[in-house]
């Protein structure tokens, strides 16, 4: 186990507040500190002793092929049906676990151990090279897979097949998957945030967000782009610009050391100078990485301050119920400010209004 | 609220339990009761009051909408960013709740309330017609698309290939997504029981195993066929036979009544007597839903009796290592006595070897 590995880093933050030992068990943490892709695994991670990993039977090969290849190859694998049981005879008194996320049965049977806290969640905030490098193949497949779409014709098609044919672009491009369902919303279907593709055909003088992105090797894109269907209208070209100023005010500031909040302060400003605010009605970013969603989350009331190799979302929006809405969406990463801090946009393609046939 | 309703059912066993409320919050288990498809959302469920349902301003439409659908027009819905401390805040000091899912922290902050047990899995074993209806469409369209994929030819294509021909047939077919990531493992990787596919080729001599399935209105279809590219080798014949009467055996206990455990001595003793029982390393089956695993799952130890309209996997196999394995699964219906109690196969397709081009 390196030095600098994820897994030492974790052990650090471990021994730093004074515990003995922290039980890891949510598959998302676990795939991070060790490659393990399987449905059951756990890892034990002492101060003092190596760290254990556990899963059952199903997993014995691809536990032992897939921590090999994180560079663990030394950390003993126990195979068991008791992962709990098995851990809990093994853990020192004073163990931490995520508390936030395992269950209460599960809690019990570990002997009740105090909150480890979100120190994976923690690690998981800045990117390695190798993260960089997924997120960015992500970013790049979705938005060729897109480009390729809006050379239409898109009028006639439904949602659901429109939605479809950019979700198989993306896996003929080199995704192992979509990153989430995607959400394709014409006419005033776009006025609703999380819209689900239905029936219903693209036809002239619709908006249709398309909120979509690829997943490379576990690392999820996040994008979102909004068209028409013909020529656009005066009050869409209002509101796409107003949702484009905005976005454009809020990744400004998507600068290292630059506190969360001022995004979220420079994007409703932005839009409450349009006099759009009160239709702006979700979360204006997130953290995106081996989850679509994931810490930091942008808010107004975020205590933090942006650190390099952060990847996170910067997403404005209008929503007008029973008209149409408008949604720009980059997957954005924050330089070190040796490059000058210039906010790298992953998602790297128009913002501009397009009008589709 | 009808007194069949699914939320009058799990009323009444909570109140038989002694409880004066359960909170749900797993998502599963919600959607059940709610009709509720969301990311965050939960149900308080007092036996003396009427029920409420809290979630956030993202789905204050979808859940009204939804929950309407259910028949559950006239059930209370609260809108907060704080399901927990409004759920507390209302319930009633007798309180249970899905320790076995639950996280810690929500628990705690609910004033740690008692087990409820699975009560509202117990509910999900036995299927309603419109369940009934959801799976056997999802394992109709499951076989049609595999049916038309093996008209070939399969030799030269990759495993991913074929895997993503595969899902995209079910989309066309109507599906709303496959039901799993599918399983497409070809010559010395399908002796591997949950491979993933790879570039490797299908090639003359291989033996492919192909673990797949639909999901319609979310319920999972769940299905295992096992072809032969070219002409089969006799080894691939008799494993192949072997894995065939285990399953036809096992299958022929899936009668109401009849102890869980009896289809799981006649699958194993059947592959016993062909000598093969060493190499079947994963469990025989399981029921299917909403989840792809659910209760109840089949093993020597299991307590209790079969009931009419629970839907359960058979999917006994051989694998060996480095040469090749063979499964065969289908997805069943346990039917009701009066209709003989015949083992209704839902994934209606040919088990017999089929040798592909």
């Amino acid at each position: 186990m390196a030095d600098d590995s994820r897994l030492a880093r974790l052990r650090g933050l471990v021994a730093e507040s004074g515990h003995g030992a922290m039980f890891v068990s949510d598959l998302v943490n676990l795939r991070y500190l060790t490659g393990f892709t399987g449905s059951n695994g756990a890892l034990l991670v002492p101060t003092e002793h190596d760290p254990v990993f556990l899963t059952d039977g199903r997993y014995r090969d691809q536990a032992a092929a897939e921590l090999g290849a994180a560079g663990l190859g030394d950390v003993e694998i126990v195979v068991t049906r008791d992962l709990i049981g098995v851990a809990a005879g093994r853990a020192p008194a004073d163990l931490v676990a995520e508390t936030h996320l395992i269950d209460v049965d599960s809690w019990e049977k570990l002997g009740r151990p105090e909150a480890s806290g979100r120190l994976v969640e923690r690690l998981r905030e800045i990117k390695d090279d190798s993260e960089i490098a997924a997120l960015r193949r992500a970013c790049e497949i979705s938005c060729s897979a897109l480009e390729a779409l809006l050379i239409g014709p898109l009028a006639g098609r439904t949602e659901r097949e429109v939605a479809r044919d950019l979700e198989w672009r993306m896996l003929e491009l080199g995704a192992e998957d979509r990153a989430f369902d995607t959400i394709l919303a014409s006419g005033e279907n776009s006025a609703i945030p999380h819209h689900q593709p239905t029936d219903r055909q693209l036809r002239a003088g619709d908006l249709v967000k398309i909120d979509f992105g690829a997943r490379v090797d576990g690392y999820h894109a996040d994008c979102t782009r909004t068209v028409v269907i013909g020529p656009a209208a005066d009050w869409q070209r209002e509101i796409h610009a107003a949702v484009r100023e905005s976005q454009a005010a809020g990744l400004d500031r998507l600068r290292p050391g630059v506190p969360v909040a001022e995004s979220n302060t420079a994007a409703r400003g932005s839009l409450e100078r349009a006099g759009w605010l009160d239709a702006f009605t979700t979360g204006l970013g997130h953290g995106v990485g081996l989850q679509i969603h994931e810490d930091p989350f942008i808010a107004a009331a975020h205590p933090g301050r942006l650190a390099s190799r952060t990847v996170l979302t910067m997403e404005p929006g209008i929503y007008l119920p029973g008209r149409g809405g408008v949604r720009i969406e980059d997957t954005v990463l924050v330089t070190d400010p040796d490059h000058g801090g210039e906010p790298d946009v992953l998602t790297d393609m128009t913002t501009e209004l397009l009008e589709i046939d």
